[in-house]
């Protein structure tokens, strides 16, 4: 990183060099910096990222239907999965904030960092067409796109948890407030998650009954999949 | 339309002419037709129209901010204006459906009519790239995108309305039930729309009281239109 060019190492992950670095300077610089800020770059590329996505995995995945890739696409272009991307990109290292946004932590905020890499595709697309902007889409998801798996990417944990026991013909598990805890407004539910068949039981917490039996979903299919693991191990 | 080339004049009026015919055939056809359907392409048609539609907003409306760039093109993209598309094409002239599709009025489904539009973008982009995509997505949207006015595309009628009333300091419509007639799961909502300070009154129905809410709205739109017209008639 030199005083003259301080984007070049970000420039160097994102495998494309800027003939006009402001416009990159743009996409990283928020709305309390300056006037010049990312947000119409942001809505461009939102719409060449899904455009990319969905080019990647139609090419990857010949025999999903349309249905199935939809879901698969929402799940790679969702805030979650772009401040990974962002993370991976050190993005926080060069954004340009207020001083206010600073001080609230606008740096590690996930729509902040969501809207960076958005707007940096969409400025490489309006410097160098679409097919550039899809091969850095395309790189940047390389490690994302390796490891999916079609039938799961997207899915929230109950209905993988209840896909995955009625693949084995046994009954779906079954859901119960435990306890509701705190004033109107933050609310703490306590669900249960119990699978008879198996004798499983998990506990989750969150501020809705759907957060909470989600949570309560993911710890019962980590139990499964270890259960699996030691029974695995334990016949070899 | 020759028997050599049945799908010739579409792909004029598309303005592109496919090397591989099939691909088009394709994108005409529904899964009630053949196994090898237009949802696929679809899939990627929807990625390219966004991606396309957002360049076009991005490039027409310099000044225009993030949040209305995406309600514009939320309109643009949307079912009934895709539908307006494939009449503009005569689509259900050439869409394959199945004899019970056929039967029950596929060809005239406004789904399936939007659906073939955005798998035919689907087709020219996997052929031809997204830059001719993307020309023929202009084109084809050339007359909409002459005629839109940036401050109300997308907008419902209430909120037009309101608006509008607000820009002349007024205050906001009052509207009202008159009647709900019919069963529980076919009621007819009558609702009343009253600006008191114009004196105008407009009455709309639907089946839900949202939906007449904005038809009343949409007469009230329509009535100040024309009492403004008239009263610049009169002063000319």
């Amino acid at each position: 990183m030199t005083q003259q060019n301080p984007l070049l190492s970000l420039q160097h992950q994102l495998g494309y060099l800027f003939t006009d670095v402001k416009l990159l300077r743009q996409a990283l610089t928020h709305r309390s910096y300056a006037q010049n800020h990312y947000e119409r770059l942001e809505f461009l590329g939102d719409g060449v990222l899904n455009c990319s996505i969905a080019r990647c995995l139609y090419d990857q995945f010949k025999d999903i239907k349309e249905g199935e890739l939809s879901r698969i696409r929402a799940h790679l272009v969702k805030q979650d999965t772009l401040v990974l991307i962002a993370q991976d990109l050190s993005v926080s290292k060069y954004l340009l904030l207020g001083e206010g946004e600073m001080k609230s932590g606008g740096l590690n905020r996930p729509s902040i960092l969501a809207d960076a890499v958005e707007a940096m595709i969409g400025a490489i697309f309006l410097e160098a067409g679409f097919d550039v902007a899809q091969s850095v889409v395309a790189r940047l998801y390389a490690p994302l796109l390796k490891n999916i798996d079609p039938s799961s990417a997207g899915k929230d944990a109950k209905t993988q948890l209840q896909e995955r026991l009625q693949g084995q013909k046994l009954p779906v598990p079954k859901y119960d407030i435990i306890e509701i805890q705190g004033a109107a407004h933050e609310q703490v539910f306590t669900v249960s998650c119990f699978i008879e068949a198996l004798q499983v039981r998990t506990q989750g917490e969150g501020s809705t009954r759907r957060l909470a039996e989600q949570q309560a979903a993911r710890l019962a299919m980590d139990v499964l999949e270890h259960s699996q693991q030691s029974s695995i191990k334990k016949r070899n």
